[in-house]
Parts: structure tokens; sequence; C-alpha cells
């Protein structure tokens, strides 16, 4: 099978981690189709870069659908374009942010998440809400580690993600780590061994409930809260700077 | 005091209709500046228009703002893109959905809210979940009528949303009807005293919520949740065709 | 138009400030018609306070009605006899507790309280639940001062109030304040500067909803939870004090 | 021991019909004191006759304690002013409200309520809300029948009462009924044969729950919500009709 | 009236004490009949052992039936097997965790629960909701004393669960306290002097809410939640050790 | 991997059909080993099967874990014993119900289940709310088929069941279907195209999820919630008819 996985940032470092560690995660005959939006802010940290990122995602998106792509993954935390994308898209769509939140309740009674900035917090929190999820949530706490930081000091990254989730479990009560950035997907194996508790990462988490999802045969219903937008002008030009599809596999 | 009331889509007839409500509604004192983002759907139905209608929206705001609005009306009853709205502006927004359900919340227990379509129906919930007020809320209706509908057919569609509003009421028990639609306005009087409870319009209200929000010199906390993006290449160029402003009250 | 504004205590001293807050407030064309309610407790501290200002405040407010007021104000922060005060009265009514928090919501996500006496907390949580505001409440903080003791010694007052705001902020993750008591009027502004965030004061807050409702026409619905008492023997005298009506504005 | 139940309306035929339930659910060496709010309506419905009838009702419970009442009941379905007896009292008090939605909540999952007027409904909400037993109710059903034409065309209101019984049960799956009326206690037994689901009178609990608290040692908690009030001027004048203090079982 | 009380682990010392309690708390005329689940673990700490008590549980009780008690209680604090109990037996039936948990609503408007081990938690958390008194817990604490640590050492005991209580006070806001566990049944007076607030033991609250419903004659619903099962092969063999019939009061 | 199923009933016809349903949902490499519970009843349907279920499925549990599972799956709709299995466990664990709700709100907003008697309607309603998942749900709609007569009627089972969906979707507003039982299985594809909707049946959405949360090398967490049971004496003899084990995949 094929699934497509778009960053929604234009940072091409975070396309590239984020394309290895989904391709890492995939089962043998698993192709993935990695994309990233040029025409997207260069991190995305709150609401504005979220809003404006999404034109450019969709446009991703329905390159990934023409290139065969059964189930997407939208590679970033915040879910960003999450229902607008399942109200375009045919094959079953989600988030690293709800893929790693519905995993982790499958091997914890009560997680806690992991962010880098505080103005994701509320963003997070009501994305929980809408997806169910918030009275499994201990808490959201932020590291205050913008996006990019995670790659520039890692070892500091490291030290400071570590020191939040000691806090989730002894303070919050949190029982599984959710990591929240794309750009954790490194720390989760060594966090898990430190700590003593699962950490779940969100890129390896989607591929994992994508593959499972085209497996049973699943496609998003087009029946009420994601019903197919009716056609009509729309007065949005196709971004300029085409997103780059990445080699497969 | 300057209020801008910004239409998300580009239908020309609606932003006449909205800017002649908005002016209608406001004191004497208060000039409206009233815009329309060229850059958006005709109309807005569902995620996909809403998300597509905000980096013009946000465009829109921002000339307003820079026209010396104290405060700002997404005129649109999804309240598309309000956070993104109030984490880039420094005066208050709102929408015309919330502003509707909150001055409904004053004159009634419990209020019933009529929209367009289906498909809006679970944004509207989710708004109201988002807003705290989906407790107050008998239930989302969808009339089935388009937006452009309401224009082309009024007699139809206010016998249309007639049955609905009866329904609203015996079955679900509201005690005020939230007119969900910004080209609903028109009807809120006559709909008032033919089902004997108090109708709310969300233009009117809006004006009206915004004019009590910058007597008092609130401005929108930058603390939290509507916190101002961090400096950043977004990657996001200009809409071609610049909003219209239109001329003041 | 015309707005009453009702203090359900006896104090004279407090009816003043009211009074005096409420018309800084006004629009030019709206005239205060401001009452206080002799047969009423000194201060409301607490339920038993609570109950026992309701008839002599209800006969207040049909005085009100009465003098030709188009909206009321009760103006105590724990809302005392409101739900009564929509049966009886026609035109929109507002507690000022519920004023200020619904203001609150237009310019923050999320905002904190601070009231008087601990006693008060748990009337106000109860509050903000019915109003469906709850979600969107950090906490109610009590600054243990006393409602009189704000005017006797204002500096401490403002020193005490100041200190839980921080800590409603960097502890509750308050983004604007409520201040919870009609008392605390005279202190908003300062305070807003020196935290950074909206401090919203109720009276002013009240005045500005109830000008925006009364504007739109709205009436109180007497359909469900609002609906006017059946003709009855109530077995209930007219306090004896005659509640005082000052002069307009 | 000694319980008090208060009719905390002025109608002496529903008085005794209270006070004759009280005495025959009381258990052996238990002693009913019944008292009537001279100082009320006729009948309490909806919130004006409420507030109303609270400063005889607190006048009469003071009578009560110095009478050596070891608790209290309300004897209305509103549970008037309940909580302002827990903050004057020491002993422990209950509304026949809430007593029969506890009693109801040990031997079904989920019960229904028939209340008598449609205006009672959404104040029997907000207090299955605030005592936490909301989730447990399928919803309270008004029969429309006033609370005084129980009294006049029993056969009448039986078998009003029974259909909505019947619908509670088949609509909204009800498994046990709470009857929300005082004047409903004679029917109680006649309709759970009928219907085959338990049916509760709060006369009848609130005397069990309380001969239980008493006997276990209990008191009204004085921290946080019930705390005693303070001292204070309360410009309020005892009712000048006494209460009628009945003999004793 | 007779009850039946069941301890659902097999410790002699600890069904001795329940035993005790019960006919302490019970009125004249109540008779208890005392029954141990010889066939379950020595004591409920969690998940396990909870499940692995209920076959030897509802034996037990079927016995307590046959031998005639009109209600029953479960006497382990996580409500072991109530609702399949309920489903079961034609009596009332409850918890004593639940039991304490109504008592303590009926004297504070928030309580505080205090319990053994942390692996209790999410369980009486878990009760809490589904009995609709969540709202009302201030949180459940752990005192980390295993079940029969408090026999070994009631001094250390004693101090250790003080400290809790005074956490739940001062920290968490709770006006009463339920001692969640069996064992602690002793100290419940002891400690509500201490701290000044009510707290409620399980055993004496389930015999006197027990000896409420049953003095008013009701039976457990045997429509939805808790129907009687289906006539069919359940492969249980019934368990060697017979459960130990106590003499009665 | 690895995967263990056990069926908690003792019905083989029924274990066979999950074997197979489970080895052809498996993905190349995953080998299924199927268990069946004789010690249990021959169904599940209510409380108290759902309890005597339990101790016979644990036993079966423990065998799997020897066998060298890496996950497991409880193939009863109620999650019979999930929490006590997921205490014991090293590895993931899931039941079937939670298991096809979370694979439905992958692709839906909204979701109802079918299952087969009301007597489960509450257990599910229960589970969905522990695992976060109420507030996703529509509604849980009971057929009236018992679990066997899905085997002996298939025809009238799909009619019947077929009605229901209908009703979910047109009348709850559901916009995917959980079945709601193992023995539905077979019915999942065609009623998907007829009724235009995704149908997730649990058996094979559990062997999915338990095949991601290998792959990512997840086990349950030991902290909180899920903590391993202290050794003790737990009186619980080994059920006598061992448990089959099932060639593999």
């Amino acid at each position: 099978m094929r699934l497509s996985i778009v960053n929604p940032n234009s940072t091409r470092s975070m396309t590239d981690a984020i394309a290895l560690a989904a391709r890492q995660a995939a089962a043998r005959g698993t192709e993935i189709l990695a994309y990233q939006n040029d025409a997207g802010p260069v991190s995305i940290e709150g609401h504005v870069d979220g809003v404006l990122a999404v034109p450019g995602l969709l446009h991703a998106l329905s390159i990934a659908e023409r290139d065969g792509a059964d189930a997407h993954i939208i590679a970033c935390f915040d879910d960003t374009g999450l229902e607008a994308a399942r109200s375009v898209l045919t094959g079953p769509v989600i988030g690293i942010g709800e893929a790693a939140a519905r995993m982790a309740s499958l091997v914890a009674r009560r997680f806690g998440v992991i962010t880098t900035l505080a103005v994701s917090v509320p963003i997070l929190e009501d994305n929980l809400v809408r997806a169910g999820l918030a009275s499994l949530c201990t808490g959201v706490r932020a590291s205050e580690l913008p996006v990019l930081a995670l790659e520039d000091d890692p070892k500091a990254a490291d030290a400071r993600i570590s020191d939040e989730i000691a806090k989730a479990i002894s303070e919050d009560g949190a029982e599984a780590i959710v990591l929240g950035c794309a750009g954790m997907a490194a720390f989760a194996e060594r966090l898990s061994e430190r700590h003593g508790v699962p950490v779940v990462e969100g890129v390896s988490a989607a591929v994992k409930l994508m593959e499972g999802a085209v497996s049973l045969g699943l496609k998003t219903s087009k029946r009420g809260g994601y019903a197919r937008p009716r056609p009509k002008e729309r007065g949005f030009a196709e971004p300029e700077s085409a997103p780059i599809a990445e080699a497969g596999s």
C-alpha cells in the first residue's frame, strides 16, 4: 500500500527526518510518499502558522491522492487542517497528534503530552476535546523549545524534555508520554527506557494506524462531519511553489 | 469608534447585505469599515471553504487594523479563522456565530441554532464546545438551504427556516433562536414575532458586543491562547486580488 | 434608553460607587436608574445573605420596571436572584458576575476570577456551570477580603488582589481576570496595566451588554426557564423600607 | 431522634399530607416535627415562588432547630433554599428532590423524573447538575398538572402521571421513576406495581436518609460550601405569621 | 429486617471487624448476616484481586438471599462486582464505596477520598464517574498503606491517614472525608474530631442506606442496566470452600 | 509477531469464527494464537456472564503469554476483563469493543454502535465513557438478537441489524457503524456497501491495532492504572478444563 506523509511546513531537514521516521516505521510492502509544503511557514507554532499552512497542505495532499496514496498523514502535532483534509480525500487521514494520543491510550489509562511552545498548548487541548481524548490526558506541558531548536541542540532539548516527562509522571499522574512534535521522534525510545513508561511518537504511530485502516478497507465517511465539499468557485490559486514529491520507500 | 466587518467569502451581494446590517445596528458614533475577501470562496459551507478563506480573511483584517479599526467582526457563522485573527490583532475580534450565541444566552436559558447546510452542523457544534456554550444549546438544525439560496428565493427560505424554528421550540425545547447564517439577518424580527421567542442574528449581535468591548477599553489578551505569532518566514504571498474597503458609515 | 442597576445590599456607599461606575460606563443617551435594597443585608457574602436579599431585590426591580427601565442589572457578583428576576421582568436582566465573565470570554480563551471570601467560591462556581462558562474559567480565587474592607483600606486591598491575580496568571493559566466583587471596580484599569492582561469589572461589563441587548430589541424569553409566574397568593408583604431611587444620569 | 420537615408553602392540606407521609415513613423512635411556612406562597412553581418562600422557610427551620430537631427536610421537590439552610443549621438537611433522586440511584442505573409544571423542569435540571446526579437521569418530564390540582382530581392526576411514566420508561430508558412533587406521595406504590419499576417518593426517601445521617452522627460540614454566615445586619424582619409547629409522632 | 454483608476477601479478621461495624451501625430490629468469601484473595488491591473475588462473592450473596436477606452490602471499597450483584439479586445492593460517597454528599458540597494503595485510585475514580459522583469529589488520595497493614500497626496507619486528610482539606478543598477502605472504620470518629469535618466510613453508611431502602420497600429495578441474566450454561463450578455464615445480631 | 485472541465464552463455533476472522485480518508474518475459555458461559450477555468469564479468561491469557504472544485480544465486545488483563500482562491488550470504536473514530466524526441485547447497552456505554469515546458515539442500539441467534439464522440477523444501522444513520446522525458483537464480523463489508458508511468490525480492528502497537515496541504501562498485582494468596484454583490452544496461522 501507499501512505502519503506531508510536512505542512517548508523546512527541508524536518521533511527529511519525518520521511525517515515514517519509512523506519512502515511495514514491508508499505511505500511512503513524502511531501513538503513549500508554500507554508518554516515551522508551525500557533494558530496563525497553522491556518497559513493549510492551503498548501491541501494542495500537497491532493497531489498525494493523484499519486495513488491509500491513506494520508499530516506531519504536524497540531493536526493542522485535519478536518478539511478528511473532507476532500477518499482514503483515511490522520494527524500525528491524534495518532500518538490514540496509540498511547492503548497501553496506559492516562497519558501526558509534552509539546514545544506554550502557544501550542491550547490548540492541542482543543484537539483532544474534539477527538474525545481529553478525559484520558493528564495535561499538556510545554518544554518551551522552539521547533527548530530541537535540531540545533538535541542534547539540551533531550534534557529539557526529560525534565517535563518526569514532572508529567510525578505531578500529573501520567502513565505514558506522548511526544508532541514531529521533531522529537528520535528521542522516544531512549526516553521510554529512562522513565520506565511508554513514550509514543506521532509519525510512527500514524503510519501504523493508517496501515491498519487501509488493511481493513476503511475510507473516510462522507456523511456528516467530513462530507465532500460542493463544487464552487473558491478563488484560491494553486500555490506557486509546487510541493516536492520524494522518492518512495 | 471604528469597527471592521469582513465577509470572508467573495460574494458582493452578501458583503453589501452584511455591511448594511452592521450599519443599521451600529450606535451613533460607530463607523463600520466593511471588507470583502476576494481571495475566498463564493460562500463558506464546510471545512474546506473555511480553511481556504482564512489567508485572505487575515489579510483583510490586517488592512482593517491599519485603517484604524478598534475591533473586528468575522461575518461568517462558522467563526472562520477566529483564533488566528485574535492572535494577530490587537483589538477584540468576534465571529457572528459566537456573537449570536452569547447574546441569546442573555435572554434565554437555552437557545437553538438554525443553520443552512448539514455540513456546517459539526463545525458549529465544535465551536459551541470550544466557546463553552454547548450546554446552553438545544441543538443545531440545518435548513438545507445553501447560503446563496437565501438570496434567490427569500420567501421559500423564510418558510423553511420558520419550520425549523417551530421544531427547535417544540421538539428541542429552545427558548430563543440563533439564526446561523449571515444571510438570514433580514428575517430575524419577523420570525421573532411569529414564534414568540427572541431571534438573534449574528451581525447585529457582533456589532453590539464589539462596541461594548471597545467602550470598556478591552484588547485581546496576548498571554496563552491568543499569543502573538513569532516573526518568521511564512512562505505566504499576499492574495493577488486586494480586499475591497467600503466607504464608512 | 434606561437601564436600572440595583444594589441588593443596604450599604449606601456601595450603591453610590456602583451608580457612579455604571454612569461612567454608560453610552451617551443611556440613563442609569440606581436602586438600593434597604430590606437586604449590609453585604452579600454566602448563601444566606443572598437568599435574604432577593425579596427586596425583586421589589426594587419591579419599581425599576414601572420607572421605565428597558433592562436591568443586579449589582452583586453572585448574580443573586438572577433567574427569579428574569422570570418577572420583561426586559433583559444580567448580574455583574455573569456579565464580567461573558465579556472576558471575548478577549481571552481562559479567564480567572478573583472574589472576596471563600464562602462565595462555591456560589460562583455553580453560577459558571449554569451559565455554560465553567470550561473557560481557570479557577475562582478568594482574596479573603470582606466586601466592606475594600472600602476601608483600598491600598491593602489592592495589594492583596494583585497577589491573587499574579497567581491566577502564573499558576492557573488565566489569560484575563474577572474582578469578582462590585467594590473592586475602581481597581480594574490599574491592575490590567500592572499584569498585562485584560481585567474585567462587572458593573461596566453589564452596562455594555444590556445597552447591546436593548439596542437589538431583545426581551427575556418567556418560554421554558424564565416563564412568567402564574398569579397566586404569595403571602409576601412588601418590604417596609422602600428602595431608594437615585437621580438619573 | 427528632426530624423536622418544613412545607415551604402555606397550603395547610399539603402540610398535613406531608406530615402524614413523613410519620408513616419514620422508624419507631423517630419523632417528626412538621412546620408550615405561612409567610410563603400557596404553592411553589418556578423561580419566583421559590425565592419568596426562602426567608419564611429559614425562619421555620431555625425554630425547628430550637425545638431540638437533629436533622431537617425541606418538603419541596425544587429543594428550595437547601444551600442556605445547610449554611445556617448544624444538623444535616435535605430537600425531597435530592432525596428521591439519591434513593432511586441505589436501585436503578438510570432514573426518570416526573414533575408538575414545565416551569419547574429547568430548576430540577440545574439541581441535578449541582448534586452530581445529572448523568444518572434520563430526563425530567412535566405532567402539566399544577401542584394543587393533584389534590382536586387525584384520579385524573394519576392517569396523567402514569402516562408520563410509561413514556419515561419506553422513550427515555428510565429504569426507576422519581415522583417530582410532594403531593404525589400517595401514588407511588400503585404506580410501581403498574409499571414494574421502582417509584420513589421524596418525603419518605428524605426521612430515611436523614434517619441514617443522624444515626451516623453526621453534621453538615462548615468548611467551604456551607460555611456558617458571618454575623451582620441583614435588614430582615422575622415574618409576622409564625410557622405552625404540629404535634409529634 | 435482615441485611447481608459480604467480605469479598478471605481474611477472617477483616470479616470480623466488618461484621462488628455493621452490627454497631444497625438499628434495633435489623439483623446482620455476615459472610466471607473463602474463595477470594486475602485482600483486594487492584483490578486482578477484584475480578478474582467476584465469583465467590456472587455465590455468597446467593446464599445470603436464600437465608432471607432483604438487602445486601459488598464490603469492599472498590464496590467489587456491584453491577453483577444487582443483576442477580432481588433486594437492593450497595458497595461500601458508593455508600460512603453518597452519605458524604448529604453533609458537604465536596468530599475527598482517602484510600489505601495507588493501584485502587483509578478504580475508585471510574466508580465515582459511573455513579455520577465524580463532580462532587475533590480527589482520591492514596495513603500507600496496604489493606492488611491497617491491622498490623494501627497507630502508624492513623498518622498516615490523618496526614492525607489534612492535605485533602487544605490543598484539594475537601469539606468532608470518605475513608476508602473497610479496615479504616475504627478511625472515623476520632479523625472527624481532629480535622473538624465529617468523616464517613463505608460499612455504617451502607447499613443505613440499605435499612432505608428496605423500609421504603424498594427492590432493584430489573429493566435495563440490572436486568436479570437469562438462564444458560455458565460453565462455572461453585467454589469449593463454602462461604461462612456468621451468627446474626 | 504473535497475537493471542481469546474467546471468553465456551462456544466452539464462535471461537472458530473469531480465529478465522483474526487470521484473515492478520498481516503476513503475524501468527494468531486462538484460545477458548472452557470455564466460561456459552455466551456473554450482561454483567453476570461477564464477571464469571474473567477468571478463565485471565488463565487463558496467561497461557498465551507463556506461548509467546506479543499482544492480546479479548474477543468479546464488552471488553470483559480488559483492565485486569492489562494489569497482569506485559504486552498490549485490547478488547474488540474498544478496538472497533477507536478504528471508527479514524474515519468518521461520530459513530453509532449496534449490539445484540439491551442488557449489553449500559456496559458498552460505561466502557465508552471510560475509554474517553462517549462524546464521539451517537448511541448504542440493541438489535435484540441473542448472540447465538446470529449463527442460527444469519439472514434474519442481517435484516435486523441493517434496520438498526439505517436508524442509527438517519435518526442518530451516525457517520460510521461499529458492529457490537464478535459474531457480526461476517456482515461488515456487505453492510458498509448497502448503507454507504464505514462499518467496523472488532476482531479485525483489534488485530490491526495490536500489530501496530507491537511494531512500535509498546508495552502496557505498569505505572498507575494497570500496575502489576502484588504477589499474594488469591484463593483461586486454576479452572479444571484447560483452554484450547488452536494451531497458528
